[in-house]
């Protein structure tokens, strides 16, 4: 029988599917926002002692959180934290890179006027796709449930809309039995 | 370094990832309408000796195509072929299933008129549905390029979203960059 596997209940158990299919020891990644730091400390745990994560948010309190969590589980040493918009990623990461997470809208019992900009975003998901190898994904977990959420998630769809077929895969994953404004899962996979 | 995956470059090879994660050594599975039968294949190398497939089709050529690509590959024992639409699943089928594969529209390089229907396509969903175990999937890929292609993608997503969300997960896969009548796979997982 099958292995029993996790349920895909949501956007993120969506992406983390994806990325432990795809990043694996030694790998190079980059978590655009890292938030509570969830999805850092399941990329340290996949890229392991060979590989390295860079873990981007602009805001002080979520570099502290994830810092802590990473330290907790002995990750630590193999993650980069950088106080910086996601857009700080070419300035900061050296390529190639196997995924970048990005989690768009706010951060969770964060401060709400402090969220994801179109610009930025569209900005900083050129940057990460421009380091991506073949075979490597973005996964982009898009809210609409705040003010400019939904003008962010238009900015997202317009650019990858946009991506050649021949050079990506391009999908957009959405749960068809819940509510319209439900957090929904973009991702593109280079060829 | 990560292992090189299969692109995820259509709804067919996105339904064979997720059958690939799902299946595994002794389950019982179904095809729905196996078409080539490549899906049936696939359906019954995962599944292994000690594993059944049923694989149901209307057409003899259809049938008989499944049974020659099965006899070659030497799997053909664990497969039951049955000449029948898809809504005999409930008289055929001794589950429960660990999964179920729909491809609706009509057979490449068959009779175009012959086209799987709302009414029944929808009475095939609902009983595979009745036979998934937990952690089961059903994967169907949606094809809207000809005459009733869209009314029978609105019948099958309609049903999909009236399904409760604490026992299914329910995903509708579109490529977004590729033309709106790009094939698309929703897949329905059981909780």
């Amino acid at each position: 029988m099958s292995v029993r596997r996790i349920p895909l209940r949501g956007a993120v158990p969506l992406a983390h599917h994806f990325l432990r299919e795809r990043v694996g020891e030694g790998d190079r990644v980059v978590d655009a926002t890292c938030g509570n730091g969830q999805d850092t400390l399941l990329l340290a745990q996949l890229v392991g002692p060979s590989g390295k994560v860079w873990a981007f948010d602009l805001q002080e309190s979520a570099i502290a959180a994830t810092r802590e969590l990473l330290e907790r589980e002995g990750v630590a040493g193999r993650v980069e934290l950088l106080q910086s918009g996601h857009e700080g990623i070419a300035d900061h990461v050296a390529g190639p890179l196997q995924a970048a997470v990005f989690n768009l809208g706010y951060l969770p019992g964060g401060d709400p006027s402090l969220v994801t900009r179109p610009e930025s975003t569209v900005a900083a998901l050129q940057q990460a796709l421009d380091l991506l190898l073949p075979g490597g994904i973005l996964t982009i977990a898009v809210y609409t449930g705040h003010p400019g959420g939904d003008e962010e998630a238009r900015a997202v769809e317009a650019w990858c809309s946009a991506l050649p077929p021949k050079k990506f895969n391009v999908w957009r994953h959405r749960q068809l039995n819940r509510p319209e404004y439900a957090p929904y899962l973009v991702m593109v996979e280079a060829n």
